[in-house]
């Protein structure tokens, strides 16, 4: 290994984008495997262009990296095999990151380590859920997407042949989202609990720690997140979201990568989940997760009428002087994530009130 | 104007390395003119390979970009002139940067506004000062180089023929800088007084807010970068270094640009030096300059005997996991500035003891 080594990420959108400013930090080399010269990522470091479902092309750029690891859950098991056959240390392991992946999987590990899911089973079994059900795609949905509330045959019917998880619907009160870090020999490190707070399946604000959470429910929101990060031997960064239901928590699903619920930790951490990512998967002593302040609010930008993102600053700095701001440079499409902005700070009331003017302006649904 | 601009920064030393993660968060393009592709900043951002001493090639550059900023006070004033002759828009403008570049010039402005300075004279100027006194290259000094403390007239003789600044030798007891930011229009913004530690005139650690301060005095301090600022038609952020002479600030000199004593507000503040540049550079409304804690301690690494400036990662972040580092990526040399670190919180003395420790750690002088 070079005196500073080469972290390489399958993955090029605002994941990969937000590491590299503490690969800078740290002096670590940063190279992206994109699929487009114009993806977020790409614009700002290193980048080879390529099919991530091609092995021949991954473990061409694997083999210029001292460690390769995701920013999505795209990349086929067949292809982290043979980048491990081959050699390449990969982190998470395939072994793991299928847990990501493949929500099926999931459930079956969370049940044999008796850990707390809904009920569930698979499309392709007797059916034993009462209806209204959850239908999911067992590998590729994100924000929203497949994921269906089921209420009767015919519904579940149209979903087609191909096999589905099938879950009971549960009322939830709240949404939660703990990021954990794990490094390959076992030290973990875990940032106060998060609320998350969806519309239409997208998650649009997330507030830290969870305000409907009790203190002895946020330690164990983060414990519950810890054995997790254990029994799926997770390397790097990890979400664990989860669902408040009767004052007890139930695993929704795993993102084994930094994710949106902890973008607020960039301003509100002492050590941010994509630093926090990139020293976990090298192996160095993870950093602090103490907040830098007692709260912190974050709000996605959906992409909405407005098409400038850079005119809003105008009016939003001039408002909001302590307001920060992530642009991932994507074209703006409705409903897109397109950046996210962050306030940290004493008063929680006024952290909403500036982050929604901030994403409402930006998008467009107010003037000013 | 594309919906987002291109800061153009003349110099891609470790101070347009810094540059890169803010740019990045605003979505703002960065291209930097290095003089070799291994330059600090040109390993992480575009950058065009040039002579700053060539208005040429500098335009060349220039007319790429939406605005020209410096990293360094290298660059002629005649290339200045030649780009501003060209329409190109440079902050801050030639007539303001020459107060940082050249110090017979400031010392100039600065006796005109009534603003403190020690007694001066211009070398090749009747002697009216006593020994000893300071003799101070008129351009081109820094971290130590292009002063002498002069005893005698042998010494002075010894000098050579060119012109010199002259100073009586002041008896301070501390070193202080304020960084302030400017926008165009004059919005002005200051963080908290530092003090600055020097070693053999290199400065080799910064103390936020100056602890030899008293609250009046932090407010002068303050007071008199913001007379300066405006005094010389900042654009961007400054440095204004002050000795602290029987209670009262003398004025040492400028550097308009980011700054050394200003590293630590990039954990320390809710907007970095770095980020308040671009903002003001590009005439956005300035940042929140609130600390994040009530201390922050910075301390550079020096090239010592250790060339390896990955490994040593191992011991201190386990040691210290709340302690942020910054790499330059520089060959080692002996007492070259290769990065630092920054500790922020309550105790000051924990964050003098982590950082030497860290400091001392990553060049060698301690093994543990």
């Amino acid at each position: 290994m070079a005196q500073f080594p080469t972290v390489g990420v399958i993955g090029a959108g605002q994941l990969a984008r937000m590491m590299i400013a503490p690969s800078i930090a740290l002096g670590v080399n940063l190279k992206v495997f994109a699929q487009a010269q114009d993806d977020s990522a790409a614009l700002n470091a290193d980048f080879v262009l390529g099919n991530y479902s091609r092995a021949d092309e991954v473990l061409a750029f694997a083999k210029n990296c001292d460690v390769v690891t995701f920013e999505h859950e795209l990349i086929p098991q067949s292809v982290i095999a043979e980048l491990e056959k081959n050699g390449i240390v990969v982190r998470p392991r395939g072994s793991s990151f299928i847990f990501s992946q493949n929500k099926a999987e999931l459930r079956k590990k969370l049940s044999e380590h008796n850990l707390p899911s809904p009920a569930w089973q698979l499309r392709s079994q007797p059916l034993e859920l009462d209806f209204p059900l959850i239908a999911k795609s067992i590998s590729g949905g994100y924000d929203g997407r497949g994921v269906w509330v089921i209420h009767n045959e015919g519904e579940l019917k149209e979903l087609g042949e191909s096999d589905f998880l099938l879950e009971e619907k549960l009322n939830f009160t709240s949404e939660i989202a703990v990021m954990v870090a794990r490094s390959p020999h076992g030290q973990i490190a875990t940032w106060p609990a998060t609320e998350t707070v969806q519309s239409e399946g997208i998650c649009i604000k997330t507030v830290t720690p969870a305000p409907s959470l009790t203190h002895e429910q946020h330690g164990l929101a983060q414990k519950l997140a810890i054995e997790i990060a254990d029994v799926v031997g997770l390397v790097g960064v990890m979400a664990v979201e989860m669902f408040l239901v009767d004052g007890s928590f139930v695993i929704n699903e795993l993102a084994m990568r930094p994710h949106n619920s902890g973008h607020w930790t960039i301003e509100g951490s002492t050590t941010s989940q994509f630093e926090q990512h990139l020293r976990a998967v090298l192996d160095l002593p993870l950093g602090d997760t103490a907040m830098r302040a007692p709260f912190a609010v974050m709000g996605n930008i959906l992409g909405g009428e407005k098409t400038d993102m850079y005119r809003p600053y105008l009016h939003l700095f001039a408002r909001t002087p302590h307001l920060k701001i992530h642009q991932y440079r994507k074209t703006v499409k409705p409903g897109r994530k397109v950046g996210h902005v962050t306030a940290i700070g004493n008063n929680l009331d006024s952290l909403h009130e500036e982050v929604q003017h901030a994403v409402d302006y930006m998008n467009g649904a107010i003037d000013e």
